[in-house]
Order: structure tokens, then C-alpha cells, then sequence
């Protein structure tokens, strides 16, 4: 079966979008998806970018609010601005990276929702706790988990392998024969090209 | 009629792609097109950027030319980097600019082509002259009118009102309303917006 790797970021606006219409994507094609959270921050310190380059490049970010705006709407899901944005998402990264399989996407993808669908607050414990219960997990056994010395060093080394990979920014969807993907514009191409690629080596 | 407006620059190589692809695009949904030449370059200064940005960070500039690889790939047009990249554009923009109508798209065309299909240096008076000849005009006199004052004048008001409008990089489809669509990705978009928003006003 053709597989990818989805790379999202809570903090990422157009990681919503693409976190909403991924897994459907992905099934229409026969694609299996890894769900792979990360942290742009590490790559943007790199770039020499303290901040979201949105709020550095202020006509930036204008622009990416409007553009989100037009593409939530027609997608028929809701658009809230959090504040203050971009949302501390390093503890979200590491619930989501200590969770396993559809766990850790039905999370994702509550986070994303609660975040940009209705502008809460992803930083706080007791947030990210109330997203946790509907998943079927226990928010406290996962927020310890989530907060361990061996899942923090796993969460850097994920976003160490994300560099590596050529990753510049989130989402990505990234094939098996490590092609990168990048944007919520670009998962329909990189779907294709993973069934493609896969139907490919079957021949 | 709809109408939405074209803004590209010569040396931005998503430009390249969607030059190629925007007329047919736009008479498919009956939307008539004006090609509005610009320059980036006032827009990257105002950044601090003296440099392309796929120049100032490397990671960026090897995902793009690898996703501009791809993207060609897919149309089945050429795609041979030109050295340097970017290419000093002003002078055809210029030109382009000092063009009317069919004469300004069809140069644009050929100049992308030159510089991104063949890989030629289009700061080049002979380059130019050569792309003027089959477009029906004469090279001298359209070169003396894309270096007189008054052109010059006109393209930095032109790259002004780039900026007023929310422009932020190339190229743009500005519709009638005043909504902006970044990328080769969004000019479907932006052609469908300006269509349907036409319709309804008519109706």
C-alpha cells in the first residue's frame, strides 16, 4: 500500500486547513498517512526569525489571514484568529508525539479545531486535557507521557529529521521516495504522487 | 465582462509556469486579463532582503527549484535555470511595460520562456530585440520607448501601487474587487473569484 508522511505544526495556520482534509485525501487515493507533528521553531531560528515571519513581514501576514480566510470559507469551516499568535505549541507536540496512530490524529485534528475553528488557547494543560478525553485517552497519564525526558529528546529529534529532510515549513506531505510537499496546496499533488509512485513499483 | 489583473515579474520563477498557463485559464471562465509587469525588488528591500529570498535561504531556494521542477514537469514544458539566477529583469520590464495588449502578453511569454525554458540572459538588449522582432514590433523604437522618462516613471509608479494594493511577491491575480491570490497555485482561484463575483453583479 502506498503510505506518506503528514509533517503539521499546531502553531501553523495553514496546518489547519490541510489537518482537516488530509486523512480524506489520503483514503480517496489509497494512500496510508503517518501523522508527524514537528516545531517550525528550531527552522525559523535558523533563518534568523525570532517570531512568525507573518508577524515579522506584516503585509505577510496580512496577506496569509485573508488567503486562510478565503480558503476556510470555502471549505465551509470556521476561521478564529488566536490570540496571541502564534499559540505556544510545544507541549500540543508533545501529547500529539506521545500519542500512537488514530490517537494521535483525532487529537491533531481537535487541537487544529479548537485552535483556529473557535481561538482557544493550545499553551494550557487544561485545554489540551478536555481535547484528550474524547480521544479515549487519560489527559494525565498522556500529559506525563507527553512531558518525559525521553519524549522531549524524541520531539527534537523529530524536528532535527524534519530538517534534514528538506522540510522548510508546515504542513508537508513527504513520500516515501522523500519528496516534500509543502502547503495545504500541495497535499493533493503529493498524495498523487505517492499512489502513483506506488503503483509504480507494483508494476 | 470579468476582468482581474496579471501582476508578474520577469526574473520570479513561479511567474514562469504561470504565464504560460493564465490565458487559457482566464478565456476558459470568460474573464479578459490585463499583464501588469512589476518589480519585486522595491518589495524585498522594504523586507531588508538584497537578494532573492530562494538565495538568502538555501533550504527554501532547493525546495523551490525542486517543486518548480515538478511543477513543469507536470505541464510538460522545459524548465533550465538561468545563471545568475535571479536574472536583472528591469530592462524587460520595461519593455513590457511600454507594450500594449496582445504585443505585452505575447513578449512576456516569450521572455519567460527564453529565460526559464532556455535558460537565456534577459538583461540582454540583443535578447530582447530578438523576442520584440516576432511579436510584430520594431526592437529600437521599443527599446527607446522603454527607456524613456516617462516609462520609468510609469514602472515605479507601477511597483508603487503593487505595495498599496497588498502585493507581497509574484505573481499576483488582482481581481475586480480587490482580492489578492499569490502563486501559480491560486491562479485558478482567483480566475473562479473574478468570474463568479462578475456573474453575481450581473445578476
Amino acid at each position: 500500500m502506498a503510505s506518506a508522511e503528514f509533517w503539521y505544526e499546531f502553531a501553523s495556520t495553514y496546518s489547519y486547513p490541510a489537518a482537516l482534509r488530509v486523512a480524506a485525501l489520503a483514503a480517496e487515493r489509497g494512500v496510508s498517512l503517518v501523522w508527524r507533528p514537528f516545531l517550525l521553531g528550531p527552522i525559523f531560528v535558523a533563518h534568523g526569525w525570532r517570531d512568525s515571519p507573518f508577524n515579522i513581514y506584516p503585509a505577510k501576514g496580512r496577506y496569509m489571514w485573508r488567503d486562510l480566510e478565503r480558503t476556510c470559507g470555502a471549505m465551509g469551516v470556521p476561521l478564529k484568529r488566536p490570540e496571541p499568535f502564534p499559540q505556544p505549541s510545544l507541549l500540543a507536540a508533545r501529547v500529539a508525539l506521545a500519542l500512537d496512530g488514530d490517537a494521535r490524529s483525532d487529537f491533531s485534528h481537535r487541537v487544529f479545531v479548537a485552535e483556529f475553528g473557535q481561538g482557544l488557547p493550545i499553551g494550557d494543560r487544561a485545554t489540551l486535557g478536555a481535547l484528550l478525553t474524547p480521544c479515549g485517552v487519560d489527559p494525565a497519564a498522556a500529559l506525563a507521557r507527553a512531558e518525559s525526558e525521553a519524549n522531549k529528546a524524541r520531539l527534537k529529534a523529530e524536528c532535527a529529521h524534519a530538517v534534514e529532510i528538506g522540510i522548510i515549513g508546515a504542513p508537508c506531505l513527504v513520500t516515501a521516495d522523500g519528496e516534500v510537499f509543502w502547503g495545504n496546496d500541495r497535499l493533493e499533488q503529493g498524495l498523487d504522487w505517492a499512489a502513483d509512485r506506488s503503483l509504480g513499483a507494483i508494476r
